[in-house]
């Protein structure tokens, strides 16, 4: 047997839990990073390095068959350039589309995927123009670098947005209207080889500060889920591709709002590993080689909890039924994201009840 | 948090299972073994050398918290050597006992369990006497170094047993009578700190020439489940056990009869990580870190194909529905155990269905 190997570009949590999905399937992972004690370097053989460095990269993709990426916000020339050595999915101009939140948009608008007005802010001059168009409160968002609520501002009145917008560097941004939201949902698509295709159960998220703190999965809702799987489909088709997808939606009293895509494995699939037949980490190597994907459904109801800052006595966790622990293996920090909690129950009253003991525990 | 540390005597696919069980708690196996390509050396870091070396095991142990083990056919005194230094859990006397046809016989007789007649065959004197008392057929079994039905021969006469003495070194030995059996079953148990237990549900497992072939769980039986739970409970309290014990049965036409038992995470256990709510291996590790148990329940039906000699092809593996695949990184060899598929299903004839796609792919 002719074992895979693949490369991942970042070496995060992510990382990890893709690397440790592999071993089971005979994949090696290889990753990349700049730390040596990355959470995924812990557990696969890295190339050190950075994540932008041509050679580096061409080092991590002389060993492997196919490389991949754990984060979005990396560059994408040199991705691109990879491409004349060796297979990289997702495909970069998918990356590129979802690192730049005005590609983002402009890609959604041209599939008629419903999302957020926005208006695009190149300079001061635009912050009239936002305030006009979308009034208050309005959200400004920088294009780039813009992950876990870093990279945005809620501001209510013209003196905040021109605040807002020095702070933020002054770099080119977009000014989106502040939707009120029902719920957070998000919808996770995987495609391999030969077009084929499978969504996960919505999930509902909560985040605080702009931080994941938990998602609920299955969020079911027919229609919901229908209308969101046909836009993924629809982001899938027009990317040409391959491995995990995510978007998370605003649910708003008219439907579903398009906020954002990732192209890479999510923290709001985390749930997947023990809640559903198949993980999102699993579907997603499967994907990039090319193999043939394994079901996307959930076995009863699931709850993930993000820990963040520090991790709680693992002990007192493990006593709640059902609790399964994610260490990411990372040292404490304030607001960092070190480990999750899953939960899994046939009953979701039962779920969200254990749910509250493990969100106690942690001081929530 | 303070990080804790496992050792693992062995570095075959059970300790990888339990490495990679290991990693998402925050733990960090180190196994024992004389090959640095053995499976559990691919994804743990390895201390080389022999299970029996004192100065390997005493490496071993200065850079754990526990020492445990993934095979019974180890020295004993050299582990109870490492008791003056480190934590071993299971307690070696438990090694001992299960590593000893004649002592784990006596031990089943002394908690009455149920187990086959035999008779002590120490010389070539004892062979007429055990014809005498146990009629043909009969099984003339090593009382070490048994496993994967090595060191057995059912024999049918006086000049076959004679010739099995000698074929198999004329040996400390026991016969036994052969048993008429239904079907053969397992139990696997798990016994944490503070005297906390766990069964999971019995199993029903297929052997072909000595060689577990597959795994059907769970197999539901209230009656058998009770009685080998009881039986389980007694040895685990006799031992002061910590971790998995395994006792494999013949259930016959008037109940269970014990065969053998296992000091150690088991093959018939391996659907437990796709089929239960906590996998065998990340309940042994709990278990010899003092940790809380995490349910044996299963999620609905599954069945373990053991993958011998070499893998199929891992895409048509996974192309069958409910499909997972383990390969434990080992070169073909034939008749080894290279890897494992589980199914698993709600429906148990869609799932036996299932299983014998798989069981065509590879040939049987």
């Amino acid at each position: 047997m002719n074992r895979k190997r693949v490369g991942i570009v970042g070496a995060g949590q992510l990382g990890r839990m893709l690397a440790l999905a592999g071993y089971p399937l005979g994949i090696e992972c290889r990753v990349l990073d700049t730390a040596a004690e990355a959470p995924g370097a812990q557990v696969a053989p890295a190339v050190l390095g950075r994540l932008d460095d041509a050679r580096a990269l061409a080092e991590l993709a002389s060993q492997v068959d196919v490389v991949t990426l754990e984060i979005e916000n990396v560059a994408v020339a040199p991705l691109e350039a990879l491409l004349e050595r060796t297979t990289v999915y997702p495909p970069p101009r998918a990356v590129a589309a979802a690192q730049d939140r005005l590609a983002e948009k402009t890609l959604f608008r041209s599939l008629e995927i419903p999302t957020t007005q926005f208006v695009v802010v190149d300079g001061e001059k635009d912050l009239g123009v936002a305030a006009r168009e979308l009034g208050w409160p309005l959200v400004l968002k920088t294009r780039r670098m813009g992950y876990d609520g870093r990279g945005q501002r809620v501001v209510s009145s013209e003196a905040e947005l021109a605040a807002a917008w020095r702070e933020l560097g002054g770099v080119p941004s977009i000014a989106e209207q502040w939707v009120r939201f029902v719920r957070e949902v998000s919808l996770i698509a995987v495609r391999g080889a030969n077009d084929e295709r499978a969504f996960y159960p919505l999930a509902e998220n909560v985040h605080r500060d702009g931080i994941l703190a938990r998602t609920v999965a299955p969020y079911v809702d027919a229609s919901l889920q229908a209308h969101a799987e046909r836009w993924l489909g629809a982001l899938l088709s027009a990317l040409d591709y391959r491995g995990v997808l995510t978007v998370e939606f605003f649910q708003t009293e008219r439907g579903l709002l398009a906020n954002e895509m990732a192209p890479r494995v999510h923290n709001s699939g985390h749930w997947t590993i023990e809640g559903a037949e198949t993980s999102q980490f699993e579907n997603h190597l499967r994907a990039v080689l090319g193999w043939p994907l394994g079901s996307t459904r959930a076995r009863g109801h699931a709850a993930m909890l993000n820990l963040l800052g520090q991790l709680p006595p693992i002990e007192a966790v493990l006593a709640i039924p059902g609790a399964h622990f994610h260490d990411y293996g990372k040292s404490p920090r304030p607001g960092r994201k070190v480990g999750h909690c899953t939960l899994v129950d046939g009953d979701r009253e039962r779920l969200l009840e254990r749910l509250r003991a493990v969100e106690r525990l942690v001081g929530l």
